[in-house]
């Protein structure tokens, strides 16, 4: 609004396309950049650029990468059960719960009314890699929600076809959680999916 | 903790140092780098960097500025009245308000707790330029804080031996807010400088 100087302006205008960040963060940031040396500043910059230019998508798995194969597809110690997830932050939180097999990221999930299909998505990649690889099993990990469903299900119909076995992840109640706090859905899922003791 | 590529895990590191950035928003501002294009990222670090190299202080009042002195003081406009504020965004905020005077930036409050004594502040270019400017009256608009209270009372001890007139702004009611969430002090406040209609 031409209260600031032209260039903390053009930033700010910048900063609140990002995601999370509205004009009040925007602002402390700006703050933010100005008090830091100058020294440390420029790196950053420079780490935003290098991020840009030189971090890729893993040729096979389409995992955040540094080089052609991404670390987790260069680890030869990975065993053949291959995880379909949306995004590469799903990745990220599988491998923290220790699971130890490969991955393959869609890059979102079907969803017509966004104008998102199959084709749009790793889904040709990943039909083309179960016909190359040796893979176990597939474990389909996309969201619980509406559109991570219909991708799960239009997946599972391509593995059914090709004899694949696969698997999608439990629904449940969440550990922690209080039943009382539980939605009715996940409930249900829950008397379900339950387990024998 | 080594999930990422190194470079994402570097600037992931960075971003969380930013004011009101968590690890969840830094994710998603490295997702939304590694989308956009890169003429796009490219502009934007050069953008940060300019910013550091070319925005200042005023040399006069301390607000941003991409020159010598800051679009305030370069209104011939503006009225003698000096509004004394903690931080930019406060002056931006007044200006806001359709204020038409000028300023002075402190660049912060005091407060002993923070090893932050009036000397770290811009109180000694405040007197100078009381002793050198035509100010018809000062305006002390630190918060309401107790630090900010007592940056008020240490400026208005100085503007009295100056024999200054000076003014503090007005505690009460915020507008449109209802009686019953206002805190006691406030309301004790709004009773004490109530008008007579």
């Amino acid at each position: 609004m031409g209260y600031y100087p032209e260039k903390v302006e053009r930033l700010l205008e910048r900063l609140v396309k990002f995601p999370g960040i509205g004009p009040k963060s925007a602002e402390r940031i700006v703050n933010y950049i100005l008090g830091e040396d100058e020294d440390s500043i420029l790196s950053l910059a420079e780490e935003i650029v290098s991020l840009k230019k030189e971090v890729q998508l893993c040729q096979r798995c389409f995992n955040l990468s540094d080089t052609g194969l991404c670390s987790i597809c260069s680890d030869e110690k990975r065993d053949g059960i291959l995880c379909v997830v949306e995004e590469v932050k799903d990745l990220i939180l599988i491998e923290k719960t220790g699971f130890r097999g490969i991955y393959h990221v869609l890059g979102g999930r079907i969803s017509p009314l966004d104008r998102i299909f199959p084709s749009h998505l790793k889904i040709p990649q990943l039909t083309e890699r179960l016909k190359r690889e040796r893979i176990d099993e597939v474990i389909i990990a996309t969201n619980p929600t509406p559109e991570g469903e219909n991708t799960a299900v239009y997946i599972s119909e391509i593995l059914r076809k090709m004899g694949v076995k696969h698997s999608r992840l439990a629904y449940g109640l969440p550990v922690g959680a209080e039943i009382e706090y539980v939605d009715v859905q996940t409930l249900k899922k829950s008397i379900e999916g339950r387990k024998t003791l």
